[in-house]
């Protein structure tokens, strides 16, 4: 469910034509509709409450501060992954005791600016973390909560760049591994290793995989509280899909048919659910809008070359994963029901759609049918607000888009356009000495 | 050829200890050799001194102001891809008028902006962009040389993602279809069409395809003078490789070898041949240094975590590539003779080398067998040089790494390392009201 529409063949974020957009702010331009935003947040709020879950957003997917904060505002945590996430969530004023922060390479700094700030759980991701984690607290003298990282060893079936619980992986430990973890460090006085930390990657599409892992690790809970243990959360990661294609991912409530009634008992006895949608929260509130810069026909090919590419939306390059681009002004009878794979409007007309990066794998769709498209239309790549502007580059030189949010008619740039200064800022600044 | 070596069990660059660098600027850390930027330029040049070429450093490669700026010192023109890059080369005071200007998305700014800057040759790459450049240019009432790129067909054997020169690609127009182009554009009064570009994609293990290329691009001239246009340059391109593993590419000398007497008679006629060397300047001019956060060993797996990833060189996530993996700090039986894919060392023990990013993909390699390495130490990620910080990001707001030259025994900060405040600085300068 998104607020991305056409009216009349025109697309509107919500109430706004994007292509007023566009001619206010340029392109590339990524615009985010928070109605979207807080749709998803609530939608799933609303499938979990029975287990009145730490909802924790995951800052990687989509990391601007105005985005990051009126989720917090919300009511929801935060999922960081380093202390650059950690930033973004202050900066947002989003509450520390709601954060929790995952990722195999913590670094000292990043460990000590955490505990200062009194985050909710590190979520450890091995013995060496343990250890180092354990000791810089008990050098400052502080403590935390901490979950260990399970790798219940359930295949995803997703892609093989982002599978992360299967055994022979470099986040989190196996099972039998944890119980012997816990014998060594469930007892230290600065980390309280009191929670267990799945996830198994993303975008996953069905329950089947979360039913399967949290059953694991209830049966680990169970065991460890036998053998002593407090257990008094249990985090169940994310991965949750979205929607590339029209309704590719059960509604949340699916999810949570399966899910609930496995950890109602947990909570009844005391026990925290966190939960981390992931993409699923940002992916379909946002889309990137790039103007078509030149047409080129020529051989068996046609190529509709873009103001934008890898270096601004790296997926279809890095994963060759699929997003929905279509112009936003067309015909009615080009009008989209639907985000599909294959459109079943007539008149389309296959096209290789790629940006301006001197790369052939720059290339966002190959032999895509479109609608008639001319030099200085606008496109919108759909479901781009997660896992796009985050892993934007600065690759041949170009300036990163600005970002827009829309809010029922309102507007407003939450991120200005880099300028060519911007690039070399970091350069130029330094008083240089010949060598 | 590169100033990278073991001395003792350590590694210099050039008369410089990198661990020193490290302590001083921390990690991650691109640390670049001035001699072997210099080396390769001169050595290039040299091997194609008969044919007395414009030689254009592709600063899509590695943009640094400062390593730009040494090199237009020593007399090289620059190959740029978008305005961006132009603003690079005019920063590192690069003269405009041995600029050469690719890429198959040229905005309308970006074609002002190097129309103003007078640069040498702008290389077409579709007739739609051809009119569109002839167009403003005649609006501005400025002149300009144009190169047409052409596709040779020719399957240099390299990757999918980075084949630029067949038939079917978003780059340039096929033989047949460039006659047809000089006689609709091969007049215009604005832009003058005298010129032909090859590039065939990178990296190019051998001479051949060049030669295959050339030979088709030569027919081309001949038959388009016959027509009674004016070719007065011939760019080859570039894409010559790097040494990734020891000695992989032949020499310059083997290349002009077989390039120079089919060139000549060309020069001699007054042609003038432009190149563009590309990855092989900078590649094996810089390493990146990357500190041992954690060593991670269970199951069959031992993992050895850094603190840098695929947001700060992406090549082996994206490319799959691979690059030469070592600790600075060696025994000296673990002194690495040569850089091969497997070393012929005793007492080396398989790890995959990862990053700290939440992707399985983040992996620099995969069972990489390695001298004994520990928390702390510091690692060295070679042939870095080229497509490394330039294609760097953000992604799990990690801060970009700093940039340091070394040249003898001297050694200065060309770009500092980024901070949490910069990450932010788009979004926290925006006075934002309540939408």
């Amino acid at each position: 469910m998104d607020w991305f529409n056409y009216r009349d063949g025109q697309l509107f974020c919500e109430d706004v034509n994007v292509d007023e957009l566009a001619a206010e702010f340029g392109t590339p331009l990524y615009v985010y509709s928070r109605k979207t935003l807080e749709h998803h947040y609530d939608e799933l709020t609303k499938a979990f409450a029975e287990l009145d879950p730490m909802v924790c957003y995951s800052i990687k997917s989509c990391g601007n501060v105005h985005i990051v904060k009126l989720l917090a505002e919300r009511g929801s945590g935060m999922d960081v992954v380093s202390g650059g996430e950690l930033y973004r969530a202050i900066k947002a004023n989003a509450n520390p005791a709601k954060v929790v922060y995952a990722g195999v390479g913590k670094t000292d700094d990043e460990i000590k600016f955490a505990l200062q700030r009194g985050i909710g759980y590190f979520n450890i991701e091995s013995e060496a973390e343990f250890e180092n984690i354990a000791h810089i607290a008990n050098k400052m003298q502080m403590t935390a909560n901490a979950a260990l990282r399970i790798n219940p060893d359930v295949d995803p079936k997703t892609h093989a760049k982002t599978t992360t619980g299967k055994k022979e992986s470099k986040f989190g430990v196996d099972i039998e591994r944890a119980k012997r973890f816990f014998e060594r460090y469930g007892r230290d006085k600065f980390i309280r290793l009191n929670a267990l930390h799945l996830h198994i990657g993303s975008p996953v599409y069905s329950a089947e995989p979360y039913v399967n892992a949290i059953t694991k690790a209830l049966g680990l809970i169970d065991e460890l509280r036998a053998m002593g243990f407090e257990i008094t959360a249990l985090d169940i990661g994310g991965g949750y899909g979205a929607n590339y294609v029209h309704e590719q991912t059960p509604p949340y409530a699916e999810y949570a048919e399966r899910i609930v009634p496995l950890l109602k008992p947990f909570v009844d006895g005391g026990g925290r659910v966190i939960i981390e949608p992931g993409r699923t929260i940002a992916c379909n509130a946002g889309v990137l809008l790039s103007r078509v810069q030149y047409i080129k026909v020529g051989g068996q090919k046609k190529f509709v070359i873009l103001d934008t590419g890898m270096h601004h939306l790296v997926r279809p390059a890095m994963y060759e994963s699929f997003h929905f681009i279509w112009p936003t002004n067309v015909a009615p009878a080009h009008e989209p029901a639907q985000r599909l794979e294959t459109m079943p409007n007539e008149g389309l007309d296959p096209a290789d759609v790629v940006g301006p990066i001197c790369e052939t794998g720059d290339c966002f769709a190959k032999d895509r049918p479109l609608p008639p498209v001319a030099r200085g239309d606008l496109m919108a790549i759909f479901a781009a607000g997660a896992y796009g502007m985050v892993m934007a580059s600065n690759y041949n030189a170009m300036p990163r888009p600005a970002e827009v949010l829309v809010s029922g008619k309102g507007y407003e740039l939450i991120r200005r356009r880099e300028t060519y200064d911007d690039l070399v800022a970091a350069e130029m600044e330094l008083d240089l000495m010949p060598i």
